[in-house]
């Protein structure tokens, strides 16, 4: 049952293109996966259209491929999602980028929340940035997704807009304390296809009383993920998984 | 917002108790927590009854408590959950211990699948499962379970038993793809309080037809989880955020 490998390209492919791979993905492709000649694999082309592709002749750090049908895939939500999270400890932002990833997810951006013990430093963003668009992409091969997520991040809630979005939540676990169990799910059934849903997540320490009334003057609701209490890199799991849940499941 | 801490001990405890806490516990409450003198934590006793009781003080290695009040917790899930996983490189195995615990899991149990490239040798399994053991407490005790999942390590699925479970399912992603999106949902809404449900995951390299085979000839059913393919370690994950979500967030 191994799945096919998703790769993406950077130009546009048609069926019966011959096209020759080289670099990180070539590397990926005979190292990691020490794929073979006449296996077949999936590209993602710049038009995020996906071909099944076949291999032709492996070459040193090149692979030939030749683009043989279009691939069936519908791995995308039916809405935009976008987490905000609290930023926290470095190999916490990746596992949430990798695995939100996985999970479908459209944005991330990570913020200095008030009690974001570990914060990101204005010199460090470009560097950084790379490093996650990088785990983004890579996670959204490997789950075989048309998009790659985007990934900010940014000093304060206050640079954001809020005003495209149809839906806003607050994860915050004292709302199961309070019965707002029903506030998720409430949200979740009442979106279309196609809106627009953020839900922003505090960091370790949690989200300040500060935050909380400057995201409620912006529409947000607080909403429970279950009856745990869950860590900050397992909260926008529970949101991503209960999206597909709810949308893609019935 | 930072949440009350919660430790399990291994005797009774009643209202007014003073418990003088050593060892382990006593290291984080200390040295990890840095809880102080009249700080509050919350305390689960041998038999699962939950009490919050504030710090007296601390000595040493020691710290004495005294039990106040009843903790007000309902965090387990109202249905039974084993998770069944082909098992993998060991860190994949700690952290969907850690995680499938923080989300209410109940038996985690590992076995060595046709396609598993890493697996549990007899001879380790002790000292590996005093290990898988104590990562399911601790992440109960950071999520306030009031029970620590159980783990298990197993060589075949054939050792297992099935008549206790009243769902059983596995996770197959080639079911996205024959539209079998419907069949999660259908086998989650229609599970009972106490009724108890087990899903198997295959390993990286996924789950054999040979494996399939049996498992169906045992009832099991396949089922999708979202329209992406999930890595083995974030499976387990959707299945158990989508059973909260179904049977706690309504």
């Amino acid at each position: 049952m191994a799945e096919m490998q998703h790769y993406f390209i950077e130009k546009t492919a048609s069926i019966n293109d011959q096209i020759i791979l080289d670099g990180e993905i070539a590397h990926r492709i005979v190292k990691v996966r020490r794929s073979q000649v006449s296996d077949e694999i999936e590209l993602v082309d710049a038009e995020h259209n996906a071909y099944v592709a076949v291999i032709m002749a492996l070459k040193g750090n090149e692979v030939l491929v030749k683009v043989v049908r279009e691939a069936v895939l519908n791995p995308e939500l039916p809405v935009s999602s976008t987490i905000v999270v609290g930023t926290s400890k470095g190999d916490k932002n990746e596992f949430i980028i990798q695995k939100a990833t996985e999970m479908g997810v459209q944005h991330i951006i990570f913020f200095n929340a008030d009690y974001s013990i570990s914060r990101i430093k204005s010199d460090k963003i470009d560097k950084k940035l790379s490093r996650y668009q990088k785990i983004a992409q890579q996670a959204a091969e490997q789950s075989r997704r048309e998009n790659i997520p985007t990934v900010r991040l940014i000093d304060k809630l206050s640079e954001l807009s809020f005003t495209d979005y149809d839906t806003r939540l607050i994860a915050y676990e004292e709302a199961a304390k309070q019965h707002e169990h029903s506030a998720l799910r409430e949200a979740l059934t009442a979106l279309r296809p196609s809106q627009r849903i953020i839900m922003v997540f505090g960091p370790e320490g949690g989200i300040s009383p500060l935050e909380i009334g400057f995201l409620e003057s912006k529409q947000f609701k607080a909403a429970a993920l279950g009856n745990r209490i869950l860590r900050v890199e397992t909260a926008p799991l529970y949101f991503l998984s209960a999206l597909s849940y709810q949308l893609e499941m019935s």
